[in-house]
């Protein structure tokens, strides 16, 4: 699909650290899925329900886990027999990325930067973004048009602030942190106080402080804390349209997918995946490497290591048995019928 | 409640395809909702729920379903009857329609349009609007204030880019395609591989198609595809704050309803209709003119034509049972209790 | 955190209304969360289940309840007792808060203002922000950077219009109302009729009404109604990723929590809460001081003071019973067969 350059199969094997089965001399000049690819693509298979595209895909070369070595799927095929093909396809894409959204280098003239705002070396700012009072952005740093960063806030070196995204005052990002469009990182926390007569708003005076290396998708919240921090741990990556509430704090290199949200206070830990659209109760704990399914409603502590799914949030060994029980509700209620039936026959007989 | 222009009711009646009953010959100088109408307006009766006012709306004419034609409910009163009153009452919208989003034509001096940008006969172009390098703009399209086209974006003719949306490099958009403000199409998709000991970025190289008459609600996340496109056929419509992920393909005029989320590289297929806050799992095929459900949480394949709901989503029919059954839950309890006392006599006898 | 300023804990306490016990003489030179607290720290109790931090909190003084008068857990404290710890924290709060986002007064130059738009004394527009046509700004309101004000829209006095927010055309916006980032007022409504070839849009001819006194939230969206109004009552406070879609209609001082979504034409009541990721049908009523639980799906009227939950919503302690009975399924299933072995038993007897 995209023709940018043209490498050998071999070539491409050697930059992704795989080994080729086949004629390593076929040309590649773009990436492409299974079941669309054609001459000059390459193509890969991770999940084993693309298998059956193996046989009529017109990809001219295919990486695959080292365990198809010798396949008879894949006889007379250019393969890349890699550990993992994921990874493997991953770094194959680098080769032909065409780079990211595109910007001049400097600061556009239609900018607003501040004057006592400091730009590291090398920043580049596009069109309309704003750059308020005390505002450091790092070496490297790329602040896409229309973004907004706020009075005092620090971003770290070799960031991406993509198009029309919002960092509000006197927040902290970490160094190659990318933020993308729309995502509004530190509005204030929801907090409100009743005081008999109306809702008075809690001030919220905290921040965000976001990790190195921390990616975070389109659309997102992160609200600032009400004192203290809201914190995205180090290589934690965040999904698009994702609600993380005040002084909620996420570990390291963890996962959280989609529409999912965080109540507040909440702590993750490391490790944690969060599937799609999951909701996570207030003043709770995930531990590491827990694993909350998607949709699911978590009102308690989860352990370290735990998977849980449903509403209210089970153990997922747990919740799979009691999805069985329901569906085996009807025939549950004939059996009971069938066992009064036979009880008033033995009635009538006594 | 608009109160531009003045028609008669047999006037509208001749422009949205209606026969009029009654007095044809009143003045209509607005629309409002049934419970809300006075003289002057033009109100409709669609859903049978609002029929309880139909004797007390202060409407000067009331657009009905021509089952109606001579109903005791309606003596006295101008009526337009119509095949399909809705269809009707939405033509009659357009009569007083006030137009879209106001614009002053040409390119505004504070927008920021790229030298190598290709502006079509007829393009507007907002205050602080950017159009970067190399993208394309079809004749007749609108890009309002604030927003941004990427790079080598193609956008087709005779669309609206509303305030703040934000359309990132190389999408290309049909004609006659309407994008909500705050809506991102073309941001990366969520995909990183774990090599270990972090979470590596797959490059999504890929990009987003966007079909003819296609209209995207407002806070709309569609990811560009990791290769090949995530596609939105012709005449879908999709609801605000939805989240598509990367290389879903949906077919024409399917109905996306507000905060769905779809996985990434499912197939959904044309007439779909997936109603508020449906969670779509990755992988899978929604067959042509299928129904899910509200809140359904949909882990597999749903053939042409089913209707799902629930969690796990099931055939609908399937689901009401089995909620049928959750319901008598408690009494299925007490029976049980009874059996046993039963038994025990029966024991105790024995 | 925060050390703009010193204050002695019976200084504070005279502000926020509370009694002290202990030292008051004691410095208080921030605010923190009890679990973080340290040597100069104001923190507070409110939720019993910090209560085991009273011990180790380093803060130099501690708001409490009332009721923890003469509690040996506080023994040798400084403690300011209040009716409501919360309340008061949230005064003490505004004694530090280093106010709002910061802007310069007055017309920033790269803002785009229109000719015919009114604005009233002492108004701030930030930079790159857009002030349509006929707009009208009240005195002391803040339109930030990047914010959209459509044509002939109102905004109230002291408002808060945050950085890249978008107000669309003709919305009417109440007094020291606050919107936050990538939220969208007035976009159009998802309506559409099928005329049995394609979805025809049906035009949103009406408007968005937002009384005094409401806190809308970071990338909601709330869309102009059909005809008439979609209307948010005063004192209302709305959270993050909310949809509020076409003429729906919500009360006075009722909170609406995180990703919520409420349908088309739905009303709800004064001091509701909507807890986080809950979907409400369209067309329906939820009654004054109703709860609905998060996660729920309310697909009919709920009557005024009712807790719901669940999917499909019902009463709580409904919904709890069944819950619990779910969870006794397996055991269940184990006594049903218990019982028809203890039948087939009487039968051989027989």
């Amino acid at each position: 699909m995209e023709r940018s350059r043209s490498r050998t199969a071999a070539e491409i094997a050697e930059i992704v650290g795989a080994r080729v089965a086949g004629d390593g001399s076929v040309a590649i000049t773009g990436l492409a899925p299974i079941d669309d690819a054609g001459a000059g693509d390459l193509t890969f298979l991770a999940n084993p329900r693309y298998e059956k595209y193996l046989n009529s895909t017109g990809a001219s070369a295919i990486i695959v886990p080292i365990q198809y070595d010798g396949s008879p799927l894949l006889e007379g095929r250019t393969v890349l027999l890699a550990d993992d093909a994921y990874v493997a396809f991953a770094a194959a894409l680098a080769v032909f990325d065409a780079g990211p959204e595109s910007i001049m280098p400097g600061i556009d003239p239609s900018a607003s930067v501040a004057d006592t705002a400091v730009l590291g070396e090398g920043v580049s700012v596009g069109p309309c973004a704003v750059i308020m009072t005390g505002a450091s952005i790092g070496a490297g740093t790329v602040v896409h048009a229309g973004a907004y960063i706020g009075a005092n806030s620090v971003v770290g070196e070799d960031c991406t602030i993509f198009p029309n995204a919002t960092l509000k005052r006197s927040v902290t990002i970490g160094d190659r942190v990318a933020i993308h469009s729309g995502t509004i990182i530190g509005s204030d926390g929801f907090g409100f106080a009743w005081d008999g007569e109306q809702h008075r708003k809690v001030p919220q005076i905290g921040t965000v402080v976001v990790g190195d290396d921390v990616e975070i998708g389109a659309n997102v919240c992160i609200d600032r804390a009400t004192i203290g921090a809201t914190r995205i741990g180090r290589g934690t990556k965040i999904d698009n349209l994702v609600q993380i509430a005040h002084n909620v704090e996420i570990g390291q290199s963890s996962i959280v997918v989609a529409q999912v949200g965080v109540s507040g206070s909440t702590r993750i830990g490391n490790g944690v995946v969060l599937a799609g659209q999951a909701g996570i109760a207030g003043h709770i704990e995930i531990g590491d490497r827990a694993v909350v399914a998607a949709q699911a409603g978590v009102m308690g502590d989860v352990p370290p290591g735990e998977n849980v799914s449903g509403y209210p949030a089970l153990k997922h060994s747990l919740s799979k048995r009691l999805h069985a029980g329901i569906r085996n509700l009807p025939s549950l209620f004939k059996r009971i019928k069938e066992i009064e039936r036979r009880l008033d026959d033995l009635d009538k007989e006594a």
